[in-house]
């Protein structure tokens, strides 16, 4: 039954130092998350596909992978469907549940479902894998985690910065300086639909303008062009393309643009707000930018929308997003509780970390001190010395046969093991260990306390 | 669109204390794991469903949860199976991936696929959550985590010496003092079968056996003999059932019983000389027990065989177990690669903590401090101060809006906030702060430095 065993496309294994490297990232941010009052809650990894379908438009529901029922899932086939092999038509009647697709949802429908447990404002944080059918490609996984926060019942605009805050200190404890937590708002966005005549473009005009920096001012206004806004509108978005400066001149610029705009000026105002904030409180070694061609794409937010980009040296796009959302639970039948919240792009993050070199060695959790073992009786001497620097906390083992020292010896440096320690008849007898530093080759005969001494 | 949300059967909502709750369980297995020099992998939540088909039995094959296929799926259907509606053959045509079922298979994956990288013998821990559609029942969950240790690449017993000492070491560092380490050895089993007569009838016996504590010695007597066991052979197993007194004694009982057989005389040695060196090296609060009725009904174990049990003021069944299986990786074509391991129960051990009061007060990661809004000029004044705070890694937080006080005092109180900060007009122009304890009720105005200390 020999088979050569491999893994789904868009899936993978971690090794040892993968592991450890992937948490050495968790562990800053889930820290940060708690510094800053968060806290945390897990969710199933599948829920009832009711919960999930419909939540992400078309496209979003095709990417969500289905669980197959259980037992005879055909008796309960839709008829029609089967009949006429309608995939599509069929998976409802022989599907009930579907991997969790984001984190988002079922943070709603747990805030939802759990309303009366919960006191609002809720900040909850959540760190766990997500299932997308995508198509794998360079740095795209068809499993992969995120990491959230978000607080539900308040509009303050004390929140949005407090998350900028929260960026500049996961970023800083993890050495990554100089990133670029980029702001803008949607009202913002259709303050100018409204003034360029395109209110009802607004998804239309956002998604080409989010475009700016990958094909270039030309070709937005060619897609806008086609998608129908005014040439006489796309002319008043010509102060917008060239848009720099300081946030506060920027600022002033918008209050030009937008002076007609109602919805636009609320925008402004609390783009101010947060800045002025974020001036007085300083950030460590982030930066705050005003970028009012970002849009993320998404329909959902209502407010602010953040995005974190690598510091100038390194490309590789957004490393975390977010923003405010003023109906979160709405689509669970629970009105008027504002979102606002952000996330963080393990696999990019970790990516940047390596090309960086910014892991610190202590990350790796290799074992320390590997005793040779050269017979049961030096064996089990071994293993009471082991005892003793386990509780140490020294990460230390036996190896368990007594294979021929060469062998032994291998084995230790093609784990790197820092340290060997060799116990044969003469240590057993006169209650010493011979330590070997494996590095310098220099080798001590000493007494248990004094062997632990030196490898700490 | 309002619909009230729910979660699949079988799967939990974790709310931040069981989060907490759990992650100090996770926290001090995964410490032992590392100090023991184990090292962490990660293995994908979905295999390709030829991965796991066929490992777990007949009815580990029905319990496995499978994904369907994306897109139209229906076009690949086996037509046969398709035109008879028949559920089970039409499965593999529309899904190729399912979701974990334990650890075990993955890992034994994991090390045939990456062969070249590892270096045998070849320690590895995984923390990982499994899923199976087994009926939901008290304790019993769809979706829980598995936290295994094994060791491939090895036949030496000090392996299972190890295992015991880890056991002890985790048992005894969560202060669930007196659990009981039982363990047995397939190799006595199998002698028992043979000397009975009842070779081909292993399987049988050991099933029927491993019932003894749950319906006593006179049904297993029963079943034994409705399975085709002689009258002759049961009267061969009288001593089994009356087994009792140490290990020692009990190890000098099998040696009569099983004289005739040499693999029993292999497993009586090989207990002996596991049993000698842990009396030599002591445990700290667990207690090594011979139980010869212990098989779990599991047919892959070649060697020992472990089961942890409550201490005895606590009815909970097995907290742990595992076993030597001399032939891992066979199913994936790699021949001779002995594992041996051992698994933690995590939502048993957290019933068992929970009812004894055993977890830490500090497992909670509430929120210490909180500040009253006032309103803009206060909140940016105190966030100051909470960025202080939260450098010194005291978790606090602005009350977000500038509600009505005794609105934001009941908050604190709801969510038992032990410390709440008032920052007035005053305040802010004198530069200190008032500090609440909300047990004692006693309140101090103080500058940022007293504060920090108080709190503290």
């Amino acid at each position: 039954m020999a088979q050569k065993p491999s893994i789904p496309k868009g899936t993978r294994d971690f090794n040892p130092e993968q592991v450890a490297k992937r948490n050495y990232i968790f562990n800053t941010i889930r820290g940060a998350f708690e510094t800053f009052g968060f806290l945390p809650i897990e969710t199933p990894s599948f829920e009832n596909s009711d919960t999930l379908m419909g939540k992400y438009g078309e496209e979003g529901d095709r990417l969500i992978f289905k669980i197959l029922n259980s037992g005879d899932y055909l008796s309960k086939a839709n008829n029609e469907a089967y009949d006429t092999k309608n995939s599509n038509k069929l998976t409802s009647s022989i599907s009930e549940k579907a991997l969790r697709y984001d984190l988002t949802v079922p943070f709603a429908r747990y805030v939802v479902q759990h309303q009366n447990e919960i006191e609002l404002p809720f900040k909850r944080y959540q760190i766990q894998p997500v299932w997308r059918a995508d198509r794998p490609q360079k740095g795209r996984f068809r499993e992969f985690y995120q990491c959230d926060a978000d607080v539900v019942g308040s509009k303050s605009l004390w929140q949005e910065v407090e998350f900028i805050q929260l960026y500049d200190n996961v970023f800083s404890a993890l050495k990554l300086e100089g990133v670029i937590i980029k702001i803008n708002n949607r009202k913002i966005l259709s303050g100018i639909a409204e003034v360029i005549g395109a209110s009802d473009k607004l998804i239309d005009f956002t998604v080409a303008l989010d475009k700016l920096d990958k094909i270039g001012e030309e070709k937005v206004k060619a897609e806008m062009l086609s998608k129908g806004i005014s040439e006489e509108g796309i002319a008043k978005l010509q102060p917008l393309f060239t848009l720099s400066g300081s946030f506060e001149s920027q600022i002033d610029s918008l209050k030009s643009i937008l002076g007609t705009s109602e919805e636009g000026k609320k925008g402004i105002e609390e783009l101010a707000f947060i800045d002025t904030a974020i001036s007085e409180l300083g950030l460590s070694t982030a930066t705050l930018q005003l970028d009012v061609t970002l849009a993320r794409g998404l329909n959902y937010y209502t407010g602010a929308i953040f995005e974190v980009s690598t510091p100038k040296n390194v490309k590789m796009g957004s490393i975390g997003g977010g923003g405010r959302y003023d109906d979160l639970t709405g689509i669970f039948g629970m009105k008027n509780v504002s979102g606002v919240g952000i996330s963080f792009g393990l696999d990019r993050i970790y990516l940047v970390l390596d090309e960086l070199d910014l892991f610190p060695e202590a990350v790796n959790k290799n074992v320390e001190v590997l005793f040779i073992n050269f017979g049961d009786k030096e064996a089990l001497f071994s293993l009471k010395a082991i005892n003793e620097l386990r509780l140490q906390g020294i990460k230390s083992e036996l190896y368990p046969d007594a294979a021929k020292m060469k062998k032994q010896m291998n084995h230790a440096n093609k784990r790197a093991i820092p340290f060997v320690v060799l116990v044969g008849e003469e240590e057993v007898s006169s209650n010493t260990y011979t330590l070997k530093n494996m590095n310098s080759g220099e080798q001590h005969k000493v007494p248990l306390d004094a062997l632990i001494n030196l490898v700490k």
